[in-house]
This record gives C-alpha cells, structure tokens and sequence, in this order.
C-alpha cells in the first residue's frame, strides 16, 4: 500500500458514497410512498445493495476499496494496513456514508416529504431488526460479517496458479464482491436487515439525526451500537479464521 | 477513435436501436394488457433494461458504445470526441432510440392495440415522474446519470495492473455496464423512472408522438425537457469529477 | 469445423436436451400444481430459460451450441456450415428437444397427474400467443430470434484486439449468451411467450402429442408454424444484417 | 490431487458450513415469520442457494470443492479420486453441512423461536416433496443431480483451446457452478425442492434432531434416504455419461 493518505481517504470516501447512495436508493425505491419500485421485494433490495457494492468497488481501486471498517479491521489485523491508514479508512468511510444517505434524501425528496410513516424514513438510512433482541441480534451480526470478510478474503487466495488465474477479485473486478452481498442479503438478511457494515449504518443515521427531513421520528440511537459492534467482531474472527483456514495455495 | 463519421453513425444507430427495443420491450411486457410478464414487478424491469443495454452495447463495438448523449458528452469534456463527432453521436443515438420504439410498437402490437389505458401506452415509450416536481425531478436525473457516467469511467480505470487485466468492459465484455444499469434502475429509478439518456427519452416520445397508435393520448411534452437536459447535465459533472476523484492508476 | 456429423450429431443432442429439461422444467414449475415454484412470477421464468442455454451450451462445446435451427441457418447463411451438417444440426435439435421434454414430464410426473387444467400442461411443451393473431405473432417472433441471433454473432466479433479479448463467448464460456436469453424473455416474451427457436417449440409439441399425459387437451397444431416460421426467418434476416452491421474488428 | 487428507477434511468442512449456512439462511429469511424476506418468492431461494454454493466453493479451493458426495462419487467413478479420499470428502461434507444448519439456527434464533408452524422449521434444514411419492421423488433428484454433475464435468472441459481459456471454473472462479445451481433449482427444484446432494439434506437433519429448537416436529426420516440416494444415483450416472459424451477437446 504506497498510496498517500490523502488519496486513500478521497477514494474510500467516493466509494463509501457510492454504496450508500445506491443502497440506500434501493431501499427508499420499495419502501417510500409513489415510487416506481413500491413494494418491489427483498431480491430487489438484495440485488440494489449487491450492485451499489458492485458500483462503490469499481470507483474506489485507488485505496483497495474497503468501504467497510469491518473489512479494514480485518486488514490490520492481517498486517496489509497500519493503525493510522486504519484510522484513516474508518474516518472516510463515516464521511462517505453520510454524503452518500444525503443523497439519497435528495434523489428522494419528493417521496420522504410525501411518506406518512417515519419508520419508514429511517429505514432508509440504517437498519433495525426484525425480532429486537440486542444479544441474538449481535449474534447474526457477527455470523454476516464474518461470512462477508471471510469469503473476501478468500478471494484473494485459491485460484489457478497453473493458469495464473486468481480466484476472484483481480479477473472478475467487482462482481464477485457483488454476488457475495446478494447472497448475504438474501440468505442471512432476515433478522437484522444485515448492516455488516458500522459505516453503513452510523454514517447514514447521524445523517437522519442533522437532516431536516419532514416528519421524521426518532432515530433509535439505543439499536445503533449493535450494528457496530456485530461487523467488527464479524471482522476480526474472519481475519483470525482465516490464517487458519485459508491457506495460501 | 480512427472509426470514420459513417462507420461511427450506423453503429451507434444499431446499438441504441437494440437499446430500445429491448429496453421499451420490457416496460410493454410488464405494463399492457395479455402478456406473459404482465405486472411482472419492478426488477424484472431492471433486469429487462439491464439486458438491453448489455445487447446494445455488444453490437455497438465499432463506435465504442456510447448509445447515450450523457455519455457521449462526457467523452467530449474528456477530450475523447471533439465536437463534430458528438454531433455525429448525439443524431445516430436519437434516430436509433426512436427506431428502437417502433419496433417495439411492432413487437407489441396487438397488445397496444387492446390496452384501454393511455398512460399505459406512453410510458413504455417515455418515462414520467412518481411525484410531478421538475426541479426535483431534474436532481433525481442528474444524480443518477452522474453514478452511470462517472462509473463507466471508472471501469476503464483500476484493476489489477500487475496481471495486465482492467477494472471492467475490455475483459467482461459488455456484462460491467449492464450490472450498473440494473443497480441503478433499482436504486435511483424510484422518483422519475431512470431516463439517464436524452436519446432513450426522446427519441420514443417522438416515436409516440408520430405513431398511429390506436386511442394514444398526449405525448407529456410539459415533462420532456427533464429527461434531456438532467442527464446531460449528470455527463458533464460525472466527466469533470472523474478528473479529480479517478485517478490514473 | 472438422468434428465428423456424429459426433455433432450427439453434442446438438445432449445440449438441446439439456436446454429443453431445464427449459420446459421452469415452466413446470411456475404453472403446474402443487410445485415449490408455483406462481413464481416471469422473472422466475426467464432466469430458468437463460440458465438453461448456459447449462445446454455448456455441454454442447464439440459442435458449437448452436442448440437452435435459427442459429444454424444464420450459420449456413454466413457460409460457416455446409448443407449436410445443417440438415444434420437440425434433425439433432428436434430429437434432444423431444428428449428433454419427455425428461421434464418424468421430473414432474406427480404434478401433470394432480394438474386440472390442459393448458397448463401444454404450455409446459410448447408456447402459445397471449393474443392469438398469426400475422403478428410471426411478427414478434421474428424481431425476437433477429436480436438472439444478431447478438449472438456480436459476441464473436469487436471484443478489445489490443488485449485479444474477444467481446463474449470464448472468455465468459455460456454466461453471454445466458443474459443474452435472459433479456429477450423479458423484454420480448410478452406476446408470444418466446419460442425464438423451431426445436425447442416442435419438439416437445411432438412429445406433448405422443406421451401418455393423464388428461391432456389438444397439442394445438394451428398454431405450431409460427415459431418455426418466425425464428428461421429472424435468422437469416439477422445474419443478412450482420455482413452490413457488424463489421469485422 | 497432492493435497494431504488433514486439509482436504478442513477445506470441505468449511466450504460445506458455508454453502449450508447460506442455503439454509435463505430458506429460513423466506419461510420463518417476522424475517425481512418473509414470502419473498421462489427466485430469492433459487439466488439464495446459487449464491451460497459461490461463497462456498470460494472458500474451498484446496481441496476442489466438491461439497456434495454426488460430485465426490462422481470424481471417484471418473478416477480423480481414490476411495480413502472419497470417504475423508464424504465425512467432511456431513460435518460441515451439519454445522453449517446450526449457524443458521443460531443466525434465526429469535425467529425459530416465534415461529408456530414446526413443518416450517424443519424447512430451513432438510427437503420434503411437494407430492409424497418415493419413487418419482427419486427420479426427479436423479435427474436433477444428473445435471448438475454432468454441467460441472463440462465446465472443464470444453472451452476455447486457441485463447486457451477453459469452459468455466478456472476463468470464472466459482461463478459458473453458482449459475447452474440457481438454474436447477429454478427448472428442477419444484417436485422435490432439489437437495441434489446428500450432505446438504443427511447433515442439517441430524442437526434438526439434536438440536433444542423451540416447538419443533418430528424430523421426517421416512424421507430421508430419498435425498441420499437419488443425489448418489445421479452423480454415478453423470459421471459414466461424461464419458461418452464430454469429448475432451
């Protein structure tokens, strides 16, 4: 990593705001009122977030495109970054997050004016589970994230070496990340609506917390640890996980 | 671009054509009377849209595909284009775009022909906002034509320059910028219907316009600058932060 | 192409049996009784039509895939197969979309016994028209098989000769051609349900007719024609088109 | 095959755990109440399963990924594999998929918990036939694993000799079997929602019978060994086809 700081965190920055502008999009599309994809259903929400990391990934080469602390915690850990680029990451990642969710409230103003159900409006910006249980609730945080990171890791290693083929990232560039999200989203989204990701959903709810949003409610700041605790210990068992069982081929 | 003036104008006209065709196809499917995929939900939408441009742009190879003045304006900031070509472009995308509806009006046409209702018929030839606001409507499309334009760019930007492979079109084809459109569509199509291309607005409005649909009603011509100039304005500001936030790796 | 005709004979065999199980399967699914896919929407159809072009072309490598009559005559029209081998292709295409029909009765064997309704088992074969109009439904097929066909030679060409990578087929294996079909059900299978290939609709008519069904109806031989008329015409004028607009790169 | 049996064990155990636990995860995110993806449909689940044989073949490099003794006896049949190593994959696999069902559980635990119907919670774990009849259940899982080991030969073969790129697995990483796993559960998972693999059902149901999950039913073991046996059956009759008709090229 000889990129500078400053060029790290602009980048991280803009790919950090990609992903929440286009999956915090995909969730005001099926959940605020008159929109063209009201009520389009969990795949739509699953591919929408899928791509916005598909999107996010693709502007954001010039730092390795983390966007997540959960996946840069794991890179200290592995010893591929040091504490200050960490801090650095996590400090633009936050950033990126909240511009990216006050975009969305832009490319959605008239629809968060004209919704009468505030949770619905925070459901655009951060996530809430399903069954409010904080324990069990960290607990599927923890399994997510871990999938996430784990499999990201994974990526990187394997592969063809007779065909000097990597398994995934370098040939495929963001897609397979994209298809990974998909699949947690679907697959281990249910309870929590699957954060996997403290940027993601603290960025955007000190985004709901300073906007001047129309009838909006509170922004349940007591549910807003979990989502950041879950991913980083997700991320750290998955980088540890990982020296054990992925091994360089 | 040593394509030459005719060469660059038939290729573009096929591309945005297919764009057309399978990209109206899709909203006819979903939204007139006895088809197959009737209320077949917005990700079908997507998907069809995402498709489209995936064909479009795989027959559109001599002329680099752009099949969208947003796009193609965008090149001419870059100084990819100089002005005549972009002229060039623009017309052959406009032409295309209107000869794509036709045939969709074709494909479709027993189907137009027992609708009842004509909001139905124009809009899978045009698009129209959930909430009508043009300002606001024109934010919306411009902030999604800046997340087409500006990650387009960085597609051929990035990757993995120590095994020679690009971030994105040359190694998958045409497969990156279909993905995006899907994620887009799903994300950012629900306040105006995603138009992000002045030629793919208003060359079918035309189209629907000029056609001798049966019990058509009016075209929405109140509306139909919002899909031109929105984009537009998206392409130039995508091209002009692609200079400060893309670096060349 | 040097395979000798038999061994081409058994690959269009194995791939287009391949197509038409899981193809007529996905349909199976969606409409007969009692299934885990039941009513499980267009999109649902269309995933299961494009995936099984990647399965079917997958294992039909020895002959080219074509899988298909359409493509087959496009490929006699472009002079890349002769007369015999065409005549060849298309006796093994009738006879492994017959195979794969009867595969797909015996897969859901349970569910056309507890079926009530005829149509829904004929339409597990064979398509039919959502508005029965022969001139227009010929129409639609084909402008339909003229996209697939047309594509389908553009993967072959333009592609990114500095980094010889060719735009589709050779370095994504089946996935093109896979979206490809994915996209054409979705944006132009609203009329006619999308036959786009003789095989794959007279086939399994055949099958339909001769297979012992519990409470079959008619296998409608009126309109039987169409998709075989519609896409061998798609086909020629598709490759016809090509010489002029998709030049070699 | 150099890999030592102690890593070849590991490899499978994990990318088993992995391929169950997001397998399961989407069943359980469409079947259990209070989830996000309550009712999400048919194609979230065929997503959901594609992608989670993605994450898990990723993360299983080392030892080829087979996941499934139906791919293992096939390898065996064709000679990649001897019989000791047929048994350590086979051990793996039943372990891995076992931990992989209790991650699920413990991912919905709150959701098992509330969930009334004890029929849908033996659901996230094992496979049960839309029409109970053993011998055509057996059929349609014979089938079905037929195809999805005979695709899986074909992704190795094949291919394009001259660009040197192989049909699938190698370029594409773990994208092709991921593709062919949503296609047979969209085409053939209807009568028997398509375990096609021994482990994946054998496993999470001695998970389903030890584990204290709340207001649970019996685990329906008069279905058990159709699962086990059909997947077997099928993979052994794939592999002898590949013979005849997977030409290597």
């Amino acid at each position: 990593m000889d990129t500078d700081l400053g060029q790290l965190f602009l980048s991280e920055l803009v790919g950090t705001a990609m992903l929440l502008l286009l999956g915090g999009g995909v969730v005001a599309n099926v959940a605020l009122t008159k929109t063209k994809g009201f009520s389009g259903g969990f795949l739509l929400v699953n591919f929408g977030w899928g791509l916005a990391v598909f999107a996010g990934v693709t502007v954001s080469y010039a730092s390795g495109a983390h966007l997540n602390p959960a996946v840069s915690i794991a890179q200290l850990v592995l010893g591929n970054i040091d504490f200050v680029q960490f801090l650095v990451y996590v400090a633009a990642q936050l950033l990126g997050a909240f511009l990216g969710a006050v975009l969305v409230w832009l490319s959605y103003k008239n629809h968060f004016d004209e919704e009468p159900d505030p949770a619905n409006k925070l459901g655009v910006f951060s996530t809430g589970p399903g069954i409010r249980n904080y324990g069990w609730n960290v607990v599927t945080e923890v399994i997510a994230t871990f999938v996430l990171v784990f499999v990201i890791i994974g990526f990187g290693r394997g592969g063809d070496a007779e065909l000097d083929v990597p398994a995934g990232l370098a040939a495929l560039g963001a897609v397979p990340v994209a298809l990974l999200v998909v699949g947690i989203g679907a697959s281990l989204g249910g309870p929590t609506g699957y954060a996997i990701n403290p940027a993601r959903d603290l960025g955007p709810r000190i985004a709901h917390a300073v906007l001047p949003i129309r009838g909006k409610g509170g922004s349940d700041w007591g549910y807003s640890w979990v989502p950041v605790v879950g991913p980083l210990v997700g991320g750290v068992l998955a980088a540890l996980a990982s020296m054990a069982l992925l091994p360089l081929s």
